[in-house]
């Protein structure tokens, strides 16, 4: 098997034992609580959020065992999967607590790959790998963050950090967070961006009853976009160009915004002059997972990533001039990676396999456009170049 | 000049006078107010939400004066121009108020556009045609409405009605609105939904100053997406499938998460069997300017509506298996429609061609896939069947 045709997923969630214990001995959330069903079972159900409907969302050994990690991933014929804690990571602990805990965690996380099984093509590469996690709450010494920088940097198995969208209190745009911008790009650790909190609140939704559709569906993208915006805004991307940045839901809806944000930017007199290129250039600086749900979908997030290079002036009027053929399509996709959100959405019938993982792949094998080369980089090449698997 | 070849500008605004004198009168926002530059001039500002940066905007006659309307038509080679009032519209205003201005100002638009001058290709088109408005506002009784619609319907220069996103108080989706969305439908008017309040507040758009940027280039669109989003939810395209809603700024994001929401919808056992349709589905019951600021924008909106047909089943696993050929594309276009969002984004030079209005027509023109039929209706004969123009 050539490593090109390996298929990586690099969207899947794990709560490790001593993280899903301290959720379990939590009184609010984010918390886990064992209740009895109508049919006497007993049953785990994940709280993250305040008010949130239906109760929760039932939880198992998928999120904590890495035995069911691995079947999953044999069902659908996953070699390698970069694993990730599931949101709200670290965010509600207070720092010291954050702290010890994110160091913990990721000696638990190096642990979890480095001793799954070796890739059978592949007398070097284990099944799992992961990102770490940073202390990123409220008055955080940025020291420690620091230190966890390195001490993830000196963990072979882990490729990166999980980060969400508030920093530390004040959003990534913070400017106390440049010491950290620094250290994760020197590090060449992936920053993987994921949403937590949504943007959107219970007004915004409605008194209709609608479960989780709207925060889910709307408000998690929206907050990937917002976030990543103003990490561009703030220059962030002109200081620190080699930093690896992966967005979560292939950008939210930033690919079908950042033409809009660019017109926004020049017509703003406070923001025109602040950034190095045109708000679109950045597209191609940036990765994208491939959970969009669809062939439309990803062959759009690629053309915008292919065309992205002619943006590179500020102001710039090349605007709708710029014709991507096939060639800028095909490029984009070396920015788009496979991923499942597993353990999240699963299927009804446990011996099926998932709708959201089978649909995914079609989705990448859909795209017009898109050659085998391409849609073999999106299923695992692209993901071993990021990360340096080889 | 072959009807099919007019260019047809259907997202434009008005303040008119009446409307501008009301906000000069007023002492919080939305209002007008005149100020000193520092070299002497006065110049008018327009407030229109609390804590505006940068003090408002300028405006000028190119909001109330019709000859300026005419003259950047002129300007840009468009022939027809269905104008709008621009948001807050009455939203602000006490029931009565409201009730009282929405007649008089449809009386207003009314003769603002019947007496403009006639096409030369044509005997019987103004050059100006015009949504109306509806006291949209909190205990508005409900007949209020409904008689604002009829006198609307009675006007033959008003061929729809522009809409914010909070109805009267709770929402597009609230059950109060029913018999509103029955008597729109039966007048055969187009609903014209264009966002105001944005969604996202201060703390989501941090505390770095970045001008209106964050709430304009985000905040708006994804307006637009939530109240979309949950008119879909609440059944009403399924109860009045011959409603005619045209999303500003090409739907906002809905277009790139419409995927997402089917699969959110599938999974959550509140809503998954409220709906008649797939999500996806209802992107072909729509239409959508085309104030999208790019070419793949357009290309991707348009096979985004080209596609729903084959989701007609709720739950369709239909996903990823639709190829959408360059038929699918072209089909897509005929519901999207030129717009210039006029007098907004002006150009700093007076004399020259506004950018938005020339990008605009740019990225039409150089959207993949669609031939000149395709780009010609975009321009301006779908606007003509939208609206019954010929």
């Amino acid at each position: 098997m050539s490593a090109k045709k390996l298929l990586v997923d690099i969207h899947t969630h794990v709560y490790l034992p001593r993280y899903a214990s301290l959720l379990r001995s939590r009184t609010s959330v984010p918390r886990i609580l064992s209740r009895t069903t109508p049919s006497g079972d007993t049953e785990d159900r994940l709280l993250i959020l305040d008010h949130e409907p239906s109760g929760g969302r039932p939880v198992g050994p998928q999120y904590w065992d890495r035995e069911e990690k691995l079947k999953f991933m044999d069902k659908h014929d996953i070699d390698i999967s970069v694993v990730s804690t599931a949101n709200p990571w670290l965010d509600f602990l207070p720092p010291s607590t954050a702290h010890s805990l994110a160091q913990d965690l990721n000696t638990d996380l190096e642990s979890y790959c480095s001793t799954s099984p070796l890739l059978p093509s592949s007398s070097s590469l284990n099944r799992l790998y992961a990102f770490g996690l940073l202390p990123l709450v409220p008055s955080i010494p940025i020291p420690h963050i620091l230190s966890t920088i390195s001490q993830i940097s000196s963990l072979p198995h882990l490729k990166g950090v999980i980060i969400g969208t508030r920093g530390i209190g004040k959003g990534l745009d913070d400017p106390e967070l440049e010491l950290v911008w620094e250290a994760i790009e020197k590090a060449g650790l992936v920053i993987f961006l994921h949403p937590h909190y949504g943007v959107g609140n219970g007004e915004e939704w409605g008194e209709r009853e609608n479960g989780h559709v709207l925060p889910l569906a709307l408000g998690f993208p929206f907050e990937t976009t917002v976030a990543i915006t103003r990490l561009i805004l703030s220059g962030i991307l002109d200081r620190y160009p080699s930093l690896h940045i992966l967005l979560a839901h292939s950008g939210g809806t930033l690919p079908l915004l950042s033409s809009r944000l660019s017109s926004c930017i020049d017509h703003d007199p406070i923001v025109q002059h602040c950034l190095k290129h045109d708000a679109r250039w950045y597209m191609s600086k940036l990765w994208f997972d491939a959970v969009a749900y669809g062939s439309e979908e990803l062959g759009f997030v690629s053309d915008v990533i292919g065309r992205a290079e002619a943006f590179d002036k500020p102001g710039s009027s090349a605007s709708v001039s710029v014709s991507v053929g096939g060639e800028g399509r095909k490029k984009g996709s070396e920015r788009i990676l496979f991923g499942t959100d597993h353990p999240f959405f699963p299927p009804l019938n446990e011996s099926e396999k998932w709708r959201s993982v089978v649909e995914n792949l079609e989705a990448i094998d859909g795209v017009r456009g898109w050659d085998q080369e391409a849609k073999d980089g999106v299923r695992g090449g692209n993901a071993l170049a990021l990360f340096g698997l080889s």
